[in-house]
């Protein structure tokens, strides 16, 4: 078989995932919804996503029609490559088409989870993380085709001097779409993040404290816009994220190899195809890995853990041993080593997912001590949260180092004496993307376990407010509860694979920057010293060299200061954006049991569309500033400090929104827990001064861990993504 | 005057400075401590303090005498210059002098402050000033001081092959008396930091919160350790870490011109003189803006403000004007645009302070908005305190950056085409290190403002155990406010200051890793290509490309992940000691009111000395890990990663430490002065739910402002000075 051949491997597994998420949707949609209360409360549920939704891509539609006019002025120009557009349309339509089947399939499975689970607790945990493998096949299926229609277009239109050269043009020109990707996906985290929490908080805050009702009672007017939050925030915002980093990290290690191995075509076209195949496999042992799932009566959470684990766990452990036969297969040089580089990213996942564990579940320490600080009221609560999520920032970070150099050593021989010849750069830097392609070739099963989290969290709201019988709710319950420690893991999951991609984007920065230079017919690298070097065979260290991206250039370091206070000052925007619309909907349900006579005592239902429309409006008001701002500096930094400045800002913002997500996702799901340790009776119990400190740190939590926090993955891609597409106008312009 | 001469200017100044320390400390002496009520609890306050320092000091006498030896055996094994041991052990000494003399003073101030206060609110604040200012003044005094002893021992003892080398080998020696400096600062700040908040926030929860008595109130066991905790965490800790950052920049920027100018010995002397002698006449002018601080009677907020302000301004613009003075007769090339450098550092400070105020204070907007939210409860007021807090960090970064690239292209003459050539590069940074000593040369005065704020709140503390008049407490109320201001804006100089000396310091590395290579006999440079250079005329991008410390060698990014890591890490430490120490003081004083009869109705003494007992044990047991993990991790890296692996954690520890920095400052800036809105009698006022909910933000805000935030100050310089005291162990052995 040519290598040609081995192509069609890769849409083939594309079209099974989607196949396979039709399968799981249409047997999902057999199921029953149950009574006409359950459904009603569905149809509330569903109406007020699908209006969120609607209003959002009213907004992202005028946004990207914006950038796609400027992006073709930019290609007139010939500052920029004409497919661009296209790239960017086509990428921002999947991401957000991923999300969108992805909640429509949660709406739709909420009830009927809620349904099954009057049947048994196998049969609801089996809708629940089915209808949430309608989102991760869906991801991982649109994010491949569009990568295998891309590479058919560009193939048969680009041209090059040389196969080689047109093959650098195909994959940098790929990469580009990410950047559709990116923006939809941010605008869907920070929206669909304000959305949400403004209706938790919002929620929790009139109904729980004020009123003394519980959570999800139908009395409280924002409790359909809550359970709608979960799917427009936690699966929608989630897709798009996580189809953005899929898509990156096998775009940009093409980008790497197609350089790497630009001195023979055979190669190039293998390396180019590698972590496309892997991801290909990826799905197939994915899917498998989906059917172990199932569990049987009177589970606890450990075997429920166990049966997700499971799943996870063949699929991983069939995915590494696959890497070596595909990698031998290729008869890529140093096979061996790169497949390692491919266990160094997947072993890299599963110990951060590990670690957030042991930091955000309250069968641990930390979070136990969380809960004991309520002793001294909620000041204490919040002061410990931070410094637990601080110093949780430790093992994360020191396993994304290991794993970097680890995937670098191996891909380059563990040839440590010349480590950072040209060569072995190129070879490390693609051995450190396709960690990331490891890291995230599981992505059909992880993500199905984060997408059912938000399935299992409504299907007990449902289970509430249609006032099923105590055993089902004990069984929502049970399968809710596993839903907020998969939350957390699948969010350090996230943010590791960001932090991987993102490095991988830096590398492939400077390939455009190549290819915009080559474009505005500035072919030779005239060095101070009289060295002159051909644009087209510049190594890594020539560019390093010529643009003195160095950390003794004021520029780079300017360049960092401002790429590290932008993930600050992201999370701060978001941060009061999420208070701002909370108080907006403290104040509509404060008035409406003011001034709806009867809905305490049941006897009127509150205007829950108008809630709805609160949050909307708030998310819609609240993402653009800080959105566009992501959009925004890298051009400007390109535009006065120039390609130093550019990398500099990238690699600040990486190294500090990677770490400050970390923080926020584990203190927010550490806080979430130590209110559910007392409210299991520990320290007091529900309703005791203890409980109420710990409900301060889950509201404070809330925006930390599903609004600021995941918005950074999407900070640090976008602003690698827009540095990507702009390196064309940063080569032409720039102030220093 | 031949520039040798010149030099005598500057033991002279530090002698004008320790002459005018003394003669203010001897007037304060004069002034009555007042009643015998007064005079006991000072004495109570004073001996808690110094049995406080007494065992801080054995602790850390223990940890010099063991890094003391571990420099005196790497100078035997030729690694280290044998100078080391003995400038280590001086920097630490005069460092810890410094608080100490600062706290001595302050502890004798605060009574005689109550009682001048007595007479008329510009006698209390003249007293209180004017011993703030003796740490001020002892600060720069022993600072200069130690330099101008160190320079005479070098220049009489050292050789060097030429005029040239000689120098140079004398700027690096003395640098690393920096690291003794940073070290005992460290201490300070972090043991200091602990203990004032384990007391401080221990004493509110129990006394304000649940047995509800005024703060100060002399019934609290906690009363004493809490005002013992001002004077050892915010005096003592502040002056260690701000002689630290004074010598550190003076020394960084004298090492930097050694090479800049190192073509010409008589350039090169000055460009060394040139900082010291700013920070000379920096003293001078500093003495004169003290005595210009007075008030009248009834001075509201504004106008004891613009007193301070006042002095401080008169000082800064004198200081411009006469940097141009001093440059122009030293003759410096380009000496024009070297006094823009100055300037640009000088007014960063400026505008740190003004966003600091504008941030923190509540005649504004973000800290009113914050009170505001408390009518949500407190998670809003956390929510909203977090939010401005990262946002405030944006103004201090832009500031900063501009600071940079002004001061670097102001020292090169704004030759823009060639502005990173080896020679603009020496210059430049040569440059952003004048604009460091620029920004701190104020510091007699703003540092006098800075020890002021604590003074003048143990005068307050001291008038309510004595149940002074109310007149009395409303003019010692003043003067505290007027303290949280000046405390605040203090702390976004400290910040910004640390900053600019890191990043000096950063240059001053290679430096280092020159001596360090000759040392160890590695002459030549020898690169990939073939090219060889003599390490003793190697220039900045020489050892740029050797080490190639580019952003995109893994091991750079590694070392940034790191640092990065370690300012979280850091924090998330601190806070945690902080709950933990604070717990233990809640348990002491919930005991002392059980078991202790009538301390609630006045009529048992309760047993002040065992919570200052408690704080000072807390202390010191939890100071100790952080600390040694900042001296130990860039040890480590250095031994792993090699000089390129140091430089990225040495940024990345930087960026995301001052970011971190700044934020935990200003939110917790901004919770205090929320508090204190609500106070006033907005939304509420005391006593009211939204009060109580402003307390919990105060609360958190408590470590964050003066325990993590300004200790990662020295976190950042101290990482420098490690590497750079163990550069030649980083050349000598590394493992990749």
């Amino acid at each position: 078989m040519t290598t040609q051949q081995l192509f069609w491997f890769i849409p083939a597994a594309s079209l099974t995932a989607l196949l396979f998420a039709w399968y799981f949707f249409r047997n999902m949609m057999k199921e029953s919804e149950g009574t006409a209360t359950m459904k009603e409360i569905a149809l509330h549920v569903r109406k007020g996503a699908m209006a969120y939704l609607k209003q959002q891509y009213k907004i992202v539609t005028i946004v990207f029609v914006a950038l796609a006019a400027i992006f073709t002025v930019l290609a007139f120009l010939n500052i920029q490559n004409g497919w661009v557009p296209f790239a960017f349309l086509t990428g921002g339509f999947f991401s957000g088409l991923a999300g969108f089947i992805g909640m429509k399939t949660a709406t739709y499975a909420s009830a009927r989870t809620a349904n099954a689970a009057q049947r048994s607790l196998d049969s609801g945990l089996r809708v629940a993380f089915r209808s949430g493998a309608v989102m991760g096949l869906t991801v991982v299926g649109l994010g491949l085709l569009d990568i295998s229609i891309w590479y058919l277009v560009l193939n048969h239109f680009v041209e090059g001097a040389t196969a080689s050269q047109k093959m650098m043009i195909i994959t940098t020109t790929m990469l580009t779409f990410g950047m559709g990707a990116s923006t939809q996906a941010l605008f869907a985290r920070v929206g669909g993040g304000i959305y949400t929490k403004a209706a938790d908080v919002g929620a929790d805050l009139v109904g729980k404290v004020e009123a003394g009702i519980p959570e999800d009672d139908p009395r409280n007017p924002a409790t359909i816009a809550d359970n709608v939050g979960d799917n427009v925030g936690d699966v929608a915002g989630m897709g798009a994220d996580l189809y953005e980093s899929y898509c990156g990290s096998i775009l940009a290690t093409a980008a790497l190899g197609a350089t790497a191995f630009a001195w023979n075509d055979t190669l190039q076209l293998k390396a180019v195809f590698a972590p496309m195949l892997i991801a290909a496999i990826g799905i197939v042992l994915s899917i498998i890995g989906i059917f172990l799932v199932r569990t049987k009566e009177g589970a606890n959470m450990k075997q429920l853990l166990g049966a997700l684990g499971k799943g996870v766990n063949v699929s991983s452990l069939l995915i590494a041993l696959a890497t070596f036969g595909i990698l031998y297969v290729l008869k890529l040089e140093n096979w061996l080593g790169l497949s390692f580089s491919v266990i160094s990213g997947l072993v890299a996942g599963i110990i951060i997912g590990q670690a957030t564990e042991y930091y955000t579940s309250h069968t641990y320490k930390p979070t136990q001590r969380i809960a004991q600080s309520s002793e001294t009221g909620p000041a204490t609560v919040i002061i410990s949260g931070i410094g637990t999520g601080l110093i949780s920032t430790a093992i994360p970070v020191i396993t994304i180092g290991a794993a970097i150099i680890m995937a670098y050593l191996c891909a380059t021989g563990f040839d440590v004496k010349n480590m950072l010849s040209a060569e072995n750069l190129s070879l490390g830097l693609y051995g450190i993307g396709i960690a990331a392609v490891g890291m995230l070739s599981t992505l059909g099963i992880t993500l199905a376990t984060d997408a059912y989290g938000p399935i299992a969290d409504n299907a007990g709201g449902n289970a509430e407010m249609s006032k099923l019988p105590p055993e089902v709710r004990k069984r929502t319950d049970a399968l809710d509860a596993l839903g907020n420690t998969t939350a957390a893991t699948g969010k350090g999951f996230a943010i590791g694979s960001a932090a991987l991609t993102a490095l991988a984007l830096l590398a492939s920065y400077i390939e455009e920057i190549k290819i915009g230079m080559e474009r505005l017919g500035q072919h030779v690298l005239q060095f101070a010293n009289g060295r002159e070097v051909d644009v087209a065979k510049a190594t890594i260290p020539d560019f390093m060299d010529y643009f003195q991206i160095t950390l003794m250039n004021p520029k780079v370091l300017v360049g960092m200061f401002i790429g590290a206070m932008m993930a600050f000052l992201f999370c701060g925007l978001t941060m009061n954006a999420v208070g701002r619309a909370a108080q907006s909907m403290v104040e509509e349900v404060r008035r409406q049991f003011r001034e709806i006579k009867g809905i305490l005592t049941g006897d009127a239902t509150p205007d829950y569309a108008r809630c709805v429309e609160i949050s909307t409006k708030g998310a819609q008001r609240e993402m653009l500033f800080p959105s566009i701002l992501a959009i925004v500096i890298p051009i400007v930094t390109g535009l006065v400090f120039g390609v130093s400045g550019v990398m500099g800002l990238l690699v600040g913002g990486l190294s500090s929104g990677f770490i400050l997500a970390v923080f926020m996702a584990n203190a927010g799901g550490a806080w979430d827990n130590a209110k559910k340790y007392v409210e299991e009776g520990n320290f007091g119990g529900k309703g005791s001064a203890n409980h109420k400190a710990t409900v301060v740190g889950d509201t404070v939590g809330d925006p930390f861990k599903d609004t600021s926090g995941p918005s950074l993955n999407i900070l640090i891609k976008l602003m690698s993504m827009v540095s990507i597409v702009m390196a064309g106008l940063t080569v032409a312009y720039h102030l220093l």
